[in-house]
């Protein structure tokens, strides 16, 4: 397929690059980059570079810069379009050129690449081989389109699945299968644990019905507030606001806001009951104690919930992984299983001796 | 506050400059523009070309373009920059430049300009008011900026919470609160639903208790799955992979597809019955209809949450709502309600005479 395609290139110049830029990796700086550039020896003067200027115009879409190399074709430095117009063509390159320059290794992830040409607002970005020869270079629009995949790929693993290769639509849906079933079956199999865990308390619930009746109110108030710090933290990690050395104050903070959180909820769930109970006779004669046991559960799970939900991909990042693997739901499922265990042993302290 | 930082900025021509950015709203392309460019009369020659950017050469970091304005200001077109290098100096502009350009209003929001400048892999884009006229320049590292506040707005609402204004370690830990207690307790009074239509089934859950320890894990691969669902769909519309005109499309799709997920759940779910059973006697004498009536239900409710996940972005965008307010916390919220109708409704027909 790919020989078909390099055959239907006619011009044979052409053919050879694309067959060199074809030894990148797509998702390296080499695979991104354009050999299309603008380059002058450090022993020309300003009148050459306007000569190699006029000479390449028409090829190259958008000159920046007109990059500067010695006799092994080593970067040097840059100078800037502009300076052509406000220095007299006489002037030596090696008098006027800016050895300050940013660059980027052909090998490295294009990720690295994007990083530095936002850091240092850059349009264009050379990439030199290893031993610093200049091969290329980077421009902005690409830049962007490599953003967008990032971002997308991140998007769809705090989903609960690994990242699409193509868009939606360009996706078979077997393809979107293979790509979700996987994290599916490892979220089952953890969220069959909350079976275990509810069947230790077997007997509580065969006593008092009613309990069960708040379970996936109680689980799933604590795996939306895992899912928001979670959420919250995995792209403060990706945006480098937040670093993993910083983990103590994220705890304290989001201690707070878990305690406000679950207090909000814990008061609203208390309510809950003790409303209904007015008109409806579901909770019986001791819905404050059950009202009790629903708010306080709600108030610790909310608070558990919070707090794993803001430490595991702070806890994954200083192992080395992707923060996005901690997930919304993997970060729910881990508060089912054991926000059941806090509920249920809340409801059996307050609940021991009247209803159990 | 603001008068107190202007009176500080000494030179009078800036503050009037800043001044008057400050009047445009800060996601509008006028709150990201720049005012210094590099402007030309259509009656001048390349000559008037060269002085003006040799005039301005110092103040402008980046020059990409030579604009060129009318005797209003108002933009005719562009002549790129080294353009400057390949023409006669003596040559009139009206000759030389492009009149083929794209351009933004100052009062259309920020993000049209980054989908504008994406679009047509523009590094600057020229911003111009109501008339046509000449206001200022957006160049694509301010648009890089925007993109990645965009992203982060989505991200965070897809987790269920307003999107915070700031970045996560410069927001207070009560903004925190404020932005995320909203949603929480919206989900919440939506989850208490769940609570509702389990005391429905009480009289089934006192008959057999076990139906009770399946309830989490029935509920949350609905939700997990939903979670996948919305989230290649909100993601797909923004990156304009999929519009809603496609929504049949989708709709078959996602239904194959939860068919396939649905089934391998099922199974996997029957089996954990099944091989359980078989050393633990937690699930009696009849654990194989409970095993088929939680495999059957895993298979609906899976379903189920695939398409609501999939169908209730669309339906959003369809009302001209944001997308990702059907975030997955969202979603698995009316999956959670209505699944558990699913699962009992099951339980009830095939445990109907043998356990209930």
């Amino acid at each position: 397929m790919q020989d078909e395609v390099m055959a239907n290139i006619e011009d044979a110049e052409q053919r050879e690059e694309i067959a060199e830029l074809l030894t990148y990796d797509e998702h390296s700086a080499g695979g991104l980059m354009a050999k299309e550039l603008v380059r002058v020896n450090v022993d020309g003067s300003m009148r050459d570079c306007v000569k190699e200027l006029r000479a390449h115009a028409d090829e190259i879409d958008n000159v920046y810069v007109i990059y500067v190399v010695d006799q092994h074709d080593r970067l040097m430095g840059t100078i800037p379009l502009k300076r052509l117009l406000t220095t007299s063509l006489f002037q030596p390159v090696k008098d006027v050129y800016e050895p300050d320059f940013i660059s980027v290794k052909a090998d490295e992830e294009a990720e690295v690449a994007a990083k530095l040409m936002e850091k240092y607002d850059l349009v264009v970005l050379p990439v030199l081989d290893a031993r610093g020869r200049l091969l290329g270079r980077i421009t902005i629009d690409d830049v962007v389109d490599v953003i967008r995949e990032e971002e997308t790929e991140d998007v769809q693993k705090m989903a609960g699945m690994e990242a699409l290769e193509d868009s939606y639509m360009s996706s078979t849906w077997l393809e979107i299968v293979k790509k979700r079933v996987g994290w599916l079956i490892i979220l089952f199999i953890g969220e069959s644990f909350t079976a275990t865990a509810m069947s230790f308390f077997e007997d509580q619930i065969a006593k008092a019905v009613v309990l069960a009746l708040f379970v996936p109110l109680i689980i799933s108030s604590g795996g939306n507030t895992g899912s928001q710090a979670s959420t919250l933290i995995i792209r403060a990690l990706a945006l480098g606001d937040v670093t993993i050395r910083e983990w103590w104050s994220v705890v304290k903070r989001e201690f707070s806001v878990g305690l406000i959180l679950g207090t909000v909820l814990g008061i609203i769930g208390f309510l809950r009951v003790a409303v209904w109970s007015q008109f409806v006779d579901v909770y019986g004669e001791h819905w404050f104690e059950v009202g009790l046991a629903v708010g306080i559960s709600l108030l610790g799970v909310v608070l558990w919930g919070n707090l794993i939900g803001s430490l595991f991909p702070l806890i994954l990042k200083r192992f080395g992984r992707d923060p996005a693997v901690s997930s919304a739901p993997f970060v729910a499922t881990v508060v089912d299983v054991t926000g059941l265990l806090i509920y249920f042993g809340i409801a059996s302290v307050l609940l021991a001796g009247i209803m159990l």
